[in-house]
């Protein structure tokens, strides 16, 4: 079946497209006999109105574009309920495009929501696209970065993230002072930002207690459950193991975990973990002892879903830079706040 | 700063708006040094072409819309990657969004991709909203119902979907055959296809043994983390409470187990746990005996993005209902198959 058209919807409703336009748009005076004859053939005719068409006349699609890295990781879906939350209530909807940590896929998705028009994009970025950011931030579709940084100090924009640096140091240090001086890092990908922050404050706090920096200790696992399995089997292989396995991020603890638990170790009596990040799993495990960062994903969407909102309802409000704090958790101290 | 436009990519290339399309849309005959002009011009003024503009004249958008009940169930997110590793060599891309089991937000989503005109829509329905989808379908959007059915028998849509009354009647019959005759189950909304065949393999499978049907032994948990909480509080209040707990999808079994050992219950001592889907979390717990649904998520998003191809690059293929056997798994028996 062809398409129906306003013109389909004029001829049955035997007005001109004019009129048809003003009703369903809301504008203009239109009795409410021809109203209803308008609406009638709408439900005849099953008539859905080209909302890009319309869209291209009220520049308005009221859709916010959510491009990220992952997913299936539950703190980038927990930071996108707390958007979701605080943008819906005025008719904003969200919708989500995956890269994979893959700067390419990225791309794509960044000019696919440009070229759809949405109203606003949050952007947790996998790197490399600073200039691409650049033009559609001039193009003036408010571009929010989330959780991540780029690597453009020119560009200001609105960006709420953590405060990487130092938690990292936290919790590295509590791994030192807990007795540890052979840790094992697995790192996220380096042209991130939140992975080259914490690797900073694990450099910061090895540093701060002179203990050497191994390159054989530190393996990349990209910020992916198979990365934490992978850094497990690089680890265990080594000469001088580690006696920590510290994971850079929650999906790498969890493989980090789950690769332990499948060799038959046990943590922390054969390995201690520390996790950048909380394990929705660990919640199962009750005598699960591992060193963790406990971080606020909702509250940072609350916070990104209000810079949204300042965006598009306010007029000349300066980029904001919000830092949230997070906390390390110690094992056996039920720090659990929720 | 404004928008740029194709106006201005021609006056500072010094030629026509038609001479710069066709270059950019390659498409008739150009010098090299125009083009190369054409292209400076674009480089220069960081011209991006308006994709909605464009694809209205070249009818492509290169994206399919994906709506699903639950963006953080890892159930659906394996389908989602299925349908990925299918489409994009294509070069086409998935967007993502989450109806959170309202018919309502649902209606909204595939208005939105509808108006944005995705070249294909992936659908798992939370329901109610079978006229809308009928409308899109007659509007030429190819549509493919993922693992929900939707009551309209006169449509016929790609379909693929599990054999949920068989597989919830397996497990059911498991429980029995170890001795269970109070069983406590835990329900998904009655509008969704997968609730409602589950629930009747429950019923098929309690009546071939001659058990009767108890109202307060059936919970509605809405298919959600915290459904599952709140069955556990209902059945623990019962004056004859079950010896076992069935759950009838992943998420809500995660939500019992959560409660159940939040309450100090054991599992399985203290309590017996069916989930029909797996855990992702119970991989942690190796002595954790539940018996459980085996899915197959990753095989299911392959045969949907097979079929999305279908729909897109042949013609006048009939729409095909596909479905997929789940397996059963009993606990310590070590079948896993990844």
């Amino acid at each position: 079946m062809a398409r129906v058209t306003i013109k389909d919807v004029a001829k049955k409703a035997n007005v001109s497209t004019a009129t048809v336009s003003r009703v369903l748009n809301n504008v203009g005076f239109v009795s409410e006999e021809i109203k209803k004859r308008v609406f009638d053939a709408v439900d005849q005719l099953n008539y859905q109105p080209n909302a890009v068409a319309r869209s291209l006349k009220q520049d308005k699609t009221n859709t916010i574009g959510v491009v990220i890295p992952d997913i299936s990781n539950p703190y980038f879906m927990t930071i996108s309920k707390g958007i979701e939350d605080t943008i819906q209530e005025l008719g904003y909807q969200l919708i989500f495009c995956s890269s994979d940590e893959n700067p390419e896929k990225e791309s794509g998705f960044l000019r696919l929501l440009y070229g759809n028009r949405v109203e606003a994009i949050v952007l947790a970025t996998s790197g490399k696209n600073e200039e691409l950011i650049d033009d559609i931030h001039r193009a003036g579709i408010p571009i929010i970065l989330m959780d991540r940084r780029i690597e453009q100090p020119d560009l200001k924009l609105n960006l709420v993230e953590e405060d990487n640096l130092q938690a990292a140091y936290d919790i590295t240090k509590s791994l030192i002072e807990q007795g540890h001086t052979n840790i094992g890092v697995v790192n996220g990908p380096d042209h991130v930002s939140t992975a080259k922050d914490r690797y900073l404050g694990y450099k910061k706090a090895i540093d701060a207690y002179g203990i050497a920096e191994d390159p054989n200790l530190t393996f990349n696992g990209a910020f992916s459950q198979e990365g934490g399995r992978q850094a497990v089997e690089h680890f265990l292989n080594l000469k001088k193991k580690p006696t920590a396995i510290l994971a850079l991020n929650n999906a790498m603890a969890f493989g980090v975990l789950l690769e332990l638990f499948k060799r038959g170790y046990r943590v922390p009596e054969d390995m201690t973990v520390a996790s950048y990040g909380e394990i929705e799993a660990a919640e199962l495990l009750q005598n699960l002892c591992i060193t963790s960062i406990k971080q606020y994903p909702y509250e940072m969407g609350k916070k990104i879903g209000n810079l949204i909102l300042n965006c598009l309802l306010k007029k000349d409000v300066p980029p904001s830079h919000e830092v949230i704090q997070s906390t390390l958790v110690l094992p056996n101290k039920n720090q659990k706040n929720e």
